[in-house]
C-alpha cells in the first residue's frame, strides 16, 4: 500500500493521444496514477454512457511503469469502470481529464467528453479537473498546457475545493511566454454553431456531416471564459451538475394549480 | 404557409417508440408538427453529437399526415439537423422531447438523450420540454403522461417561459386517478449508482455490462423532483445549460495569483 495520493487520469481523445501523455507526465509527480481512457477518439460524446452493449477493458502498456487500461466505452464509461471495477469503489483523491486537443470553453462543456468524464467523478465528490488546449492539432504543443496544469493541480491538492468539485480549465493556443496568467471565470455564452456539409456517398446515398464555427454570442461579457482566452489568459470555470434554474421556480409555481 | 405554430418533436427511444407516438398525438392539437427522431434507441446518449461520421436523414411515414424524419444520429443531432437543414434556421415555436420510456429525474438529466435534445433546442432560445414516464416498459401506459403533457404544453404556450427555456417533466408510474397533481421542483441529488455485471463472450473475452440501481442520496429533500414523484406528483424542474458554479468563484480567486 502506498501513502501517496491516487490520481485517476482519463480523456476523450483516446489513450494514444499526446494530450493524455502530457497530463500523465505532469500528474505522476503528485501521486500514483491510474489511467483509464478510451481505446478510440470519443470527442463530442458528452455525458453518453454505454447501455446496450458490453464494454471491454484491456491492460495497456502505453505509459511505462504506470497502471493503465484502454476501454471500449465513452469517457464517462471509463470513469464509471475505474471507480466501480478497477478501484472497487475506493475513490481516487483526484480525477483529471485531458489534456484535450481543442478548447472546451463556453457551452462546449456540455458536448465535451473531457469535461463529462471529469463531471462524472465530481458527482461522487471527487475533486476533478478537465484540461483543454485550444490547439486542436494532433501534434499540438503542450508546453504551456503542462505548465499551467501543474500549477492548478498543485493548487487544488493544497487548497481543498469546497464550493465545487469540478473545474473547467482551458489554455490558450499561445506560447507559454505570451500567456498572461490565470483568470477565474464564468461559462461564456459561446458555442459551436452548426452548419452541415451535404454530400453523396459512393452508392448515391445522401449524407450530412457536422461542420460549423465557434461563435461568442456575448463578446462584451468580460467575466466569461472565452474572453479570458482570447485576451491571453488561462480560464478556470468552477462548474457543477445541478442544472436547476432556481430563479425560474417562482414563474412556474402556477403550474401546481393546473 | 400556415399561421399555426411549429412544434419540433423528438425523443431518444427512437421514432417507432410508443412514447413519441403519444407525444405526437397530444401535440398535433396545438400546431404543425415536425418529427425528427433517431432511427434506433439512443438512451443514455447524453449530449453526444456525431462528429466522425456522416449522418443520414430519411423521410418517415411513421405518423400519417405528419412531416417526419428518421435520423441515424443522436437525439442532439436530430435537433441540430431539424434546425439547420430541415427548418433552414427558422426556429420552431416549441420543442418537445419524449415521452421517454423511463424516468429522467435527479442527476439523470445529464445522461438523458431525451433531456439533452430538449436542452439543445433551449440553447437557441426555443421553449423546450422533455417528458419522461417513470414506466420504462416498451408497452408502458401513457394515459397519465398524455394528460399531463397536454396540460403543461398548453400552459407553456399560454404563459411565456421567461427565466428558463427548459423544463424537465417526469410523470410517476401510476394510473391517472392516483396522481395528485404537479409540483415545481429542484433537481434531486438522486442518480443511478452503477454496478457492472462481468461476463465472458462466446470467444472467451471478458466484458462488463452496466447495471445499477437508482439511489436518492438526499431523501429528506422535500423540494426535489424524486420526492415529488415518489409521493404521487408530476415533477417539473426548470433547467439550464449554464453549468457555472457561481458560489465557488470567490474560493478560487487565489488562482489568479499563481
Amino acid at each position: 500500500m502506498s501513502n501517496r495520493i491516487k490520481i485517476l487520469v482519463t480523456n476523450d481523445d483516446g489513450i494514444t493521444a499526446p494530450g493524455i501523455a502530457a497530463l500523465v507526465e505532469v500528474a505522476k509527480e503528485f501521486g500514483d496514477i491510474l489511467v483509464v481512457a478510451p481505446d478510440s477518439p470519443q470527442s463530442g460524446q458528452g455525458h453518453a454512457i454505454t447501455i446496450y452493449d458490453p464494454i471491454r477493458l484491456k491492460k495497456s502498456d502505453q505509459f511505462p511503469g504506470i497502471e493503465a487500461y484502454e476501454c471500449s466505452g465513452t469517457p464517462v464509461d471509463c470513469v464509471k469502470l475505474a471507480k466501480n471495477v478497477i478501484l472497487n469503489d475506493v475513490k481516487p483523491d483526484l480525477c483529471i481529464s485531458g489534456i484535450n486537443h481543442g478548447g472546451n470553453a463556453g457551452v462546449n462543456i456540455i458536448y465535451s467528453g473531457t469535461m463529462s468524464a471529469a463531471m462524472e467523478a465530481s458527482i461522487e465528490g471527487i475533486p476533478s479537473i478537465g484540461f483543454s488546449n485550444r490547439n486542436f492539432a494532433s501534434d499540438a504543443d503542450f508546453t504551456a498546457s503542462k505548465f499551467y496544469a501543474k500549477k492548478i493541480i498543485q493548487a487544488v491538492l493544497e487548497n481543498e475545493l469546497v464550493e465545487t468539485k469540478l473545474l473547467n480549465v482551458n489554455i490558450p493556443n499561445l506560447p507559454l511566454e505570451e500567456i498572461k496568467g490565470i483568470k477565474v471565470c464564468t461559462q461564456a455564452n459561446a458555442m459551436w454553431v452548426e452548419d452541415y456539409v451535404e454530400g453523396e456517398d459512393p452508392r448515391g446515398g445522401k449524407y450530412y456531416w457536422l461542420a460549423g464555427k465557434f461563435v461568442d454570442r456575448d463578446p462584451d461579457n468580460h467575466g466569461g471564459d472565452v474572453r479570458a482566452l482570447t485576451t491571453g489568459y488561462v480560464s478556470v470555470v468552477p462548474s457543477m451538475h445541478d442544472l436547476t434554474k432556481f430563479e425560474a421556480i417562482p414563474e412556474l409555481k402556477y403550474m401546481e394549480e393546473l
